[in-house]
C-alpha cells in the first residue's frame, strides 16, 4: 500500500535488551531428553527436537541410537523405514546405514557410496532418560549431562507423567521459577497463602539460576501433607528451586517435622524434576517426575502424587497456553511489564538469551556464504 | 532462486488509487458493536475487535466494563480469571484491576506498583447494544454513537439474529449498499426483478453514504408483503439504504398501499440493521436487526421474519464468504471490475479509505521509533 | 532482533544449479488434464490447476469450457453460478459470459459492458481426457496434447484410479523416473529384486527422458504375472518409461513368453499412464491408467488390476506425501545427495528447470511495471 503506513510497535525491545523470549533462536548446545528409556526400543520411533526430526531406536545389544529422521538420498523419514540387526534400512531405496549413521549399502549402487551418511547426534542413557546433543557434537560432552541420580536410587520412589504443550520453553522455565503464582493458579494443590509470602533468596551459580525459600511453621500444601499423613500439623517447609539448564528444572523439597508421630520420620524429601524439550519455538515435549523419600511401596501414595501432580501441572500448562495464545494471536505487540519477584526468571532468560546470542554469533561467524543470507 | 524470477502483478493499484479493500488496515476511531447487551454480564466473557481480544463483565451497579483480555505482567488471558465485586483478578499472579483498568493489588508486593494498569476501552450500552472504542480514548465522543433508537423503542417490534463471517468488513459493506444482486443472490425473499431496475438516488453525507430507491405500484417482496398480508397488491416501496459508519449499515423501508383493506394501514415500516464488527481484516462479528411498526405481538410474524432474514442473509454470508475464499486463494490477482451501479460501494470504499489513511498518517507521525521501522 | 542473528543455509543451491525442486515455479506452457471426460458436464465443477481455479462446463452441444473461476466484477466463484443454455450466469449480480468467455449480459447495466470478460482457457477433449492450457494462450497448440490414443482404442482395456496427493510434481515424476525403488517400497507388487538389478538405457528426445529396461528370463511381477497367467514361468520383461511432460509419464512394458501355453500370446502389453496436475507447488491431481492387450472383457483381470495398481501406487503416494511432510517442516534444510541411477530424475528437473526459467524470463521481459515490484 503507497499511501497507507501501517504503524508497527517494534518487537524487539526486550529482545535485543538482552531477555530470551518466545522467539529467541533455541540453545542448541546442550543436553535435552529425548524420551523416556522405556520409549525407545527395536521399535523405529520418531520426535522433533528443537526442530528436527530425529529418528530412535536400540541396537541388539540395547544402545540408543539417534539420527536424523531423513535419508540423505531422497529426505524419506528414517523411521518409516526398518532395522536389519543394528542397521537402519530406508523404506523407498534400501539404503542402508549404521548406528554411526554411515552408509554401509546402497543397493542400487555396485560400490558403496562415500560420505552418504545420514547425520547421528550423540545419545546417553541416564535412566530413565535418554539426553541427546542437538548441537555442536564437538561440544557434546557426557559430563555435563545433568544429574538426576535420584530418578535411578532406592533412596527415592519417583512416579512420573507428561504433556506436550503449545508453549514455549522460555515462558514454562519463568513459571518455574516463579512462585507467587501457586496461591492464584494452583490454590488447590501446592499454593498456600502463606507460602506465596515466604521470603526468596536468588542467587546464580553460573548459568544456574537457584531460589531458596523457608517457610517455618506452617501447615503443609496437600501435595506433601497427604502422603506424609501429617496435614494437621505445622511443619517447616524448605525448597529450592533451580534453573538447572535449557533443558531442566528441579525442585528439591523437605518438609521438616519437629514434633513427629512415634516411628515417624522427622524429614520428608521430595525432588521435583521438570524436563523441558522445546519440540520447535513454541511447543514442549514435557516429563515430570515426583520423587519422595518415603512410603516407597505405598501404591495408594503413588496414585495421590499422580494424580496431585498431574492437576497441579496441567493448570500450569493451561495457563502457559493460554497466554501463548493471546501472545500469537495478538494483532498489538506487548511489552510485560516485570516486578521484583520475577527477578529469577529474568535471570534466567538473560542467561538463556547470552547462551543464544553466543550460539547465534558463532554460527554467523562461520558462514562462508553471508554475502547470500 | 538466482535464476527464476517469478513474476508479479502489483496488487495495490486499487488500493493506491484511494479505495478500500480487504488489506486496507480496519478504521479504528469508530464506534464498534462489542456485543449485544444480555451477552455481557458477570460472567466474564471476551471477544477479539479489531485484532484485539477485549474482556468484558458488568460491574455489581450493572456498568459495562471492557479491557484489554491480556494481563499488562505475564499476557495471561483476564477472562480467565474471576470477578471480585467490581475488581478483576488475574488467574496467575492475581494481579487486580479495577473497572478503569488501574491495579489496585499485586499481591506479591508490598504496595500496589504505579502504572501497571490494564488498556481499558470505553464502552457505552445502548440497549440492546454495547458500543465499544478500540481508538485513540480521547476521541471517543459519546455523541458519535449511531442512532439505533428503534431498537429500544416501542414503536417497534424487532427480531434479531448474528453470523461470524470469514469475510472482510469492506466487501460486507459494499454488499448492503448494492441492491443490484438482490434479484439473483435472493430470488426468494428480497429480490424482485422489477427492483432491481429501479432508479437509484446516491448521496453523500459527511462521511456516510445513503441510496433512495423508489419502485411504485409493484407487488412487494415476500419478507415484506406475507407479514403484511400484502402479497396480492401492488404497492410502493421506497427504501434507504445508509452506510452510517464502518460499524453499521441501515435500511429503512417503506411498503405505502394505497388502497387500504378496512381497519389495516397504509403504510408499513421495516427497519434493517447490519451491525458488523470486524474481528480482524478477514473476520466479521455480524449482527442483524429487523424491526417493523406493525403486529408487535404476532408470534408467527416473528418466527417468519427470523425465517426470511437468516435465510436472505445466509445467502449473502455465503457468497461473501466464497469470495473472500476466492480472493485469497488465488495464485493470480484481479483487479475487479467496477460497473456504474457500483458507485455507492465505492463512495464507501473511498471514504473508509480515507478513514483508514488519516488514521495510518496519524500513527506514522506520531512513532518516534521511525528509525527501526 | 538486533544482536542474534539467526543462521540460515541458503536453499538454493540446486535449484539455481539448474534442477527443479518444490519451489521452483510450475511450468504453464503445457497441456495437462484438467479432468477425465465424464466428470465435465453440464452440471458446474470446479478444480485448482496450477494455483487457479476453473470453472468448467459442456455447452448443449457437448464441448468442454474452462474459465477462470472467479467473476471480473466482484470475484463471485462463477461455479456457484449456473448455466442458461451455453452462457454462465454469475449467482451474484447476474452478469452473463459466453462460452469464449464474453460478457453478453449485465442486468444492471443498459448496455453490455466492453472488455469485461472472464479469462477462458483453452480446453481440448482426447476422451477419456480433457486437457486445458494455463499458460499464454497464443502457445496452446493442439499439436502438442500428449498421444494417449491407447486410452480410446479398441486394441486395449484400460482400467483407472486417482488420487489428491500433498506432494510436489518434481517428486512425483522422479519417482515415476526411478526404478530403483521398486524392491524396497514395492516389494508385494512391481518390485523384484532382479528387475532393480537389471540395466537401464537412459536417453532424451528433446524435452522427454526415456528409459529402457529389459530382464531376460525372469519371473514375471504379480502385477503383470498373475492377469497373464504365466507366474510359474521365466519370461523377458521389456518396459519404457517416459517422461512425456510435465503433465504425463508414461510406461510400456512387454512380457514375452518364449514357451507359451497352446493358444496363449507369445507376448503380453501394459500401458500404464500416469496423469500428473498441480493443483498447487505442493499438491497434485493425479490420475492413473493401466492398460492391457488381453482378456478385454475378463471382470476379475480388471478387478486385480485396479487393486494391484491402487496398491502400488498408494504406496508412492504415501512415500511422496511424508517426504513433502519431512521437507516442509524440517527446521533445516537438506541438499539431497544424488547417485548416478538418479540420472533420469536428474535429466528431467533440468529440463522442467529450462522450462520453468524460460516462463520466468519471458514473464519478467514482459513485465512493464518493473519499478514497482
Amino acid at each position: 500500500m503507497n499511501n497507507i503506513h501501517q504503524f508497527q510497535q517494534p518487537d524487539n525491545l526486550i529482545v535485543s535488551s538482552g531477555y530470551a523470549d518466545q522467539n529467541t533462536p533455541l540453545v542448541r548446545n546442550c543436553w535435552y531428553v529425548a524420551g523416556r528409556s522405556e520409549e525407545v526400543s527395536r521399535e523405529l520411533m520418531h520426535r522433533r527436537i528443537l526442530g528436527v526430526d530425529v529418528a530412535m531406536y536400540r541396537t541388539l545389544a540395547g544402545a540408543p541410537v539417534a539420527v536424523r529422521n531423513r535419508c540423505p538420498h531422497r529426505s524419506f523419514p528414517l523411521a518409516k523405514g526398518k532395522l536389519d540387526g543394528d542397521v537402519l534400512v530406508c523404506g523407498y531405496h534400501g539404503m542402508q546405514f549404521d548406528s554411526s549413521g554411515r552408509c554401509v549399502n546402497m543397493p542400487s549402487m555396485p560400490l558403496v557410496p562415500s560420505n552418504a551418511n545420514v547425520r547421528s547426534f550423540p545419545i546417553v542413557e541416564r535412566a530413565p532418560l535418554l539426553w541427546i546433543w542437538m548441537g555442536d557434537p564437538d561440544l557434546a560432552d557426557e559430563e555435563l549431562v545433568p544429574d538426576t541420580h535420584w530418578l535411578s536410587s532406592d533412596e527415592f520412589k519417583s512416579v512420573t507423567g507428561n504433556f506436550y504443550m503449545k508453549s514455549d520453553y522460555v515462558a514454562m522455565h519463568e513459571n518455574l521459577l516463579d512462585q507467587t503464582h501457586f496461591p492464584f493458579l494452583h490454590p488447590g494443590t501446592v499454593g498456600t497463602p502463606a507460602y506465596a509470602r515466604s521470603k526468596l533468596d536468588v542467587r546464580e551459580e553460573g548459568m544456574e539460576v537457584v531460589i531458596d525459600r523457608a517457610l517455618r511453621n506452617s501447615p503443609p500444601p496437600g501435595i506433601y501433607g497427604v502422603p506424609a499423613g501429617i496435614m494437621h500439623k505445622s511443619v517447616d517447609r524448605l525448597s529450592e528451586a533451580r534453573f538447572v539448564s535449557p533443558a531442566m528444572h528441579v525442585a528439591f523439597a523437605r518438609i521438616v517435622d519437629h514434633q513427629p508421630d512415634a516411628g515417624a520420620p522427622t524429614q520428608y524429601r521430595f525432588n521435583i524434576t521438570h524436563i523441558i524439550t522445546p519440540e520447535t519455538n513454541n511447543t514442549i515435549h514435557y516429563w515430570w517426575f515426583n520423587s519422595r523419600d518415603f512410603k516407597h511401596d505405598d501404591v495408594e501414595v503413588d496414585a495421590f502424587m499422580i494424580k496431585a501432580s498431574e492437576q497441579a501441572y496441567l493448570e500450569d500448562v493451561d495457563a502457559l497456553e493460554w497466554i501463548s495464545e493471546v501472545v500469537q494471536k495478538d494483532a498489538d505487540p506487548q511489552f510485560d511489564l516485570n516486578f521484583a519477584p520475577d527477578k529469577p526468571g529474568l535471570l534466567m532468560r538473560r542467561n538463556l538469551h547470552r547462551l543464544a546470542a553466543a550460539e547465534a554469533e558463532k554460527a554467523y561467524s562461520q558462514n562462508t556464504v553471508s554475502g547470500e543470507i
